[in-house]
């Protein structure tokens, strides 16, 4: 259904210079701050993930044919601001781990932690400045009223009984509206069109909403080694991903199930029987078709766009979002 | 020397609709947000200070024939991000009460305090793009990072004896930074030349320092009823300021501050009997005379803007932030 396994490097190659200047951006952060702050952002940088939203920043702005230094600068923004709410995220969650490396509140007192989380903020809306459109740096501002917005809601009423359209709400807030701003962003760069920086906000809204599915699918079949953190980590935390919902909707009466909708954090052997349930059952491929439907989606906004490598690129990490380790 | 008292109603005057357009779009954050952050805002501004940033921002534009609307969304940016650092200031310094109401965090857990912050700085972002200027944006995210970065530099290194100069520093980071940034915004959205934009940057950093050294006076001459909050609030928290360190340069060897210097927080006691012996030395009136300085440049930056009705508020602002209350 998928085609043959995508990996990173394939559909990174194109920006792969690109990428380079995204990351010496993001590294300038730390010239003249205090040496406790670049300790903290060398610390997050260092333990940074894959830089798919950079890539996909970049090769919207390359398909469509974006000044590259602004392309850069919005990239860096785009993860900076990402890697600014996992910071507070961390910290609210009380998340010793990320990515298996240790997060800053594991390491640093929660005052300086939360002005670690401000800094990123501030130079991640300086970053945005120099895309140099205040289309851009005001998409940017709303994009974080969204996904902290999103957080607020998940930290009063998310948890227990949800639906499906909760889940959806919830993932659009935390994830899928950064790869939608960062997509579409890079269209407005491109002076493209309206049409094309919709279809470019609607392609970034798609993966953003399967790399999430999938990342919430991963949360149950991966294993810690990989995941750099325990399996089953949304449960323990109450919260019900679309893997879950898909089983609850199949064995609504489920008692393990249900003892975790009731309490606010599950006992690891609870967890750990529900994610062998979930596993069992069909809630597993229910998650994943749905992720691929996304991606198909995604496809067809892609085709309307111009014919290059980088849309080939672009084509592929939609691909790989959904083919990645499972 | 300072002539008659001024009071705010009167420089407040001449913007009073532009104020009152400005409270509207403050309030407009909390359209459509989760409840509790909408009780949260809600509580923030109801226990919101006197507008003195906003009045700067608006009597600037005003002087200098900025268009009102964009002028409005730039002062609520300006508030906004001062209300969303305050919050996260309280939380870290664990401030039960600000102007005599309990904080956010004296109430809510810290994640919910947290990320409310989090929400506040989004919107002033968001606000400060309504003023349509990249430039403008540019400067206001710069300056979101200078808070910080202060705020960072006063959790490791500003605690015990320091030096004027580090005191300098901090109260630009804490407070100048903003007044400047809001002036020196103001002119750049009323298409002022270069050396009105420089000269209405001086004005506002000038009386940013004033106006801190003041509220550093206030935490020795005021009382509990007056200020809010506890006296000798800064001692208690191990922070010197102007009053302390002039006190500490003209008796080095004083047992009561020493012990202050080499403690982390003082105890009420020691507190009591510091804040008694600079109020009897000569550091009060060596510390007013310095902010008196300040007022006096900014009104030299002042002298070559157009004269008109704003002119003459600004230059009663700037005499009144160093005569309020003393």
């Amino acid at each position: 259904m998928i085609g043959t396994p995508v990996t990173p490097t394939e559909f990174f190659e194109p920006v792969r210079d690109d990428l380079a200047a995204v990351e010496a951006k993001m590294r300038e952060t730390m010239d003249g701050q205090h040496e406790a702050l670049s300790a903290a952002t060398e610390h997050l940088l260092a333990s940074g993930g894959k830089r798919v939203r950079p890539a996909l920043t970049l090769l919207t702005a390359r398909m469509l044919d974006a000044e590259p230094a602004r392309a850069a600068s919005l990239a860096a923004a785009i993860e900076m601001l990402h890697t600014a709410t996992l910071v507070h995220d961390d910290l609210i969650d009380g998340a010793l781990l990320r990515r298996g490396i240790p997060t800053l509140n594991a390491q640093w007192s929660p005052a300086a932690t939360v002005l670690t989380g401000d800094f990123l903020f501030a130079r991640a809306a300086e970053l945005a400045s120099q895309a140099d459109s205040v289309r851009v740096m005001r998409a940017f501002a709303q994009t974080l009223m969204i996904i902290v917005n999103g957080e607020i809601n998940q930290l009063f009423i998310s948890r227990g009984r949800v639906s499906r359209e909760d889940y959806y709400q919830r993932i659009y807030a935390k994830t899928a509206s950064l790869f939608a701003v960062a997509a579409e962003s890079a269209a407005v760069l491109g002076h493209a069109g309206e049409t094309t920086v919709a279809s470019m906000r609607l392609f970034g809204h798609e993966v953003g909403m399967a790399f999430q599915i999938v990342d919430d699918i991963l949360d149950f079949t991966s294993d810690e080694a990989r995941l750099g953190k325990p399996v089953g980590g949304d449960l323990r935390q109450g919260l019900f991903t679309l893997p879950a919902l898909y089983h609850l909707e199949q064995f609504p009466e489920d008692r393990d199930l249900t003892a975790l909708l009731n309490g606010r954090a599950g006992d690891p052997e609870t967890v750990n029987r529900v994610v062998q349930a979930v596993k069992d059952s069909g809630a597993i491929d229910s998650a994943l078709t749905e992720a691929r439907a996304y991606v198909a989606r995604a496809q067809t906004a892609l085709a309307a766009m111009p014919d290059n490598l980088y849309r080939r690129s672009l084509s592929e990490l939609a691909e790989y979002l959904v083919s990645r380790d499972l």
